[in-house]
């Protein structure tokens, strides 16, 4: 296993950081390694709002459920599926864009999540700790409006970076076998497999150093899917003009 | 820049590959940093589908616009948003699964991307190329069929990995003040930024070894943004239980 691939599934979230701040030639090293990423037809559909003033901070971090690292990190990005520099070129060149296609939006939120995946691997490899902040769509019209973005854009999560104040286990993944098929999917889980994880996650939840619970992962997966989950988003992602067809 | 971060910014599609297959150990290592990528909610909503299988392999060829590396590709993997596995857990706990909102879609995708990226990643590391393939969505029902894919679950991209046989040049990105704003959104585009970026990347279609042709990115995303994009993919995703609310 060479150094980087080593460094991939070392992975964890950080939730607790230093207050040293990120030198700013290693941040615009993190830009360009997300920008270097691949994007479906070159639109680079995905743009960064950096957060650096500390209202809006601690406005996003109490619109993202409270998360208090989301205020204390030493960088706050906000990743964003954005179509809007598309449609404006398209419009200079005397084109009327049609962005409101459901395969617009795919193609944004894909290169929003690439852009992203760059920047938390160049910033694990420079020893910096990163959380995703999903809970930025538990109030995405409110998030768009503090950040004043433009139609045909919406934050697809946020991203907490600074210089690790923890060090938390590694979360052990399903089996590979679970995740990975050859020529057909195979729908029905292996359950010894998956009795297994359920036992290996339990333990891990049981003993890891922080936020310990008693819990399966086929429990947690129960809990989540058998809620309303963020009911909100197919209207918010209409009113930015995205997804209507 | 350390040697990650360069690794990053040197990425470039690879579209033609050696003879040489992925050894298997490095092919298992490249699974296992996918699957260490972070998911939302720790659902890990993807699932890859290796197609080893050449019959398969070249109808996927032809399904993605005849695209001739899906076929040639050491190997080619389908990379699925999959909530097919969280629904079946849950079922298994006797709650009844609500995958069906927008929110569970976006969830899944971009499970789906960041363990792609990390794929990309690790495969680059130990020298391989790659080449995400869109051109699934063209036709993403016969996808779905060819590989059998459940309800809940849909074929997002597919990864061509190899041993590079063509070292094409490093594809300039947009200027990092385009992608990177501060605090809020800049909505208007820097018109000077632009008219350079547009005349450095006519340079370099003008220029590079495969493939040349005289177009700025500008006019590129006029060209896309103007017509119809995938028209099917709503009705495809709801067709699979996916983005009904």
């Amino acid at each position: 296993m060479n150094p980087t691939i080593a460094l991939l599934t070392a992975h964890r979230s950080i939730r607790k950081f230093t207050d040293q701040p990120i030198d700013p030639d290693l941040f615009e090293q993190l830009v360009l390694a997300g920008q270097a990423a691949a994007s479906s037809s070159f639109m680079q559909a995905a743009t960064i709002v950096r957060v650096t003033d500390p209202v809006k901070r601690a406005e996003l971090a109490h619109l993202a459920n409270d998360q208090p690292y989301v205020a204390a990190a030493a960088e706050f990005l906000v990743i964003c599926a954005d179509l809007h520099r598309a449609v404006q070129c398209c419009e200079q060149q005397g084109e009327t864009a049609r962005p409101d296609y459901t395969e617009q939006m795919i193609i944004a939120t894909v290169d929003a999540a690439l852009m992203a995946q760059n920047i938390v691997v160049a910033a694990e490899s420079a020893g910096l700790g990163i959380c995703y902040i999903g809970a930025l769509r538990n109030k995405p019209d409110a998030v768009a409006a503090l950040l004043d973005l433009p139609d045909h854009a919406y934050a697809v999560f946020g991203l907490c970076l600074g210089w690790p104040d923890q060090y938390p286990e590694v979360k052990p993944r399903l089996p590979v076998d679970l995740v990975l098929h050859e020529n057909s999917y195979r729908p029905d889980l292996d359950s010894t497999a998956l009795a297994a994880y359920d036992a290996q996650i339990k333990d891990y939840y049981a003993t890891r150093t922080n936020n310990q619970k008693s819990q399966t992962w086929s429990a947690q997966m129960a809990g989540l899917l058998s809620r309303e989950a963020r009911p909100h988003m197919l209207g918010f992602l209409r009113e930015r003009g995205l997804m209507q067809k």
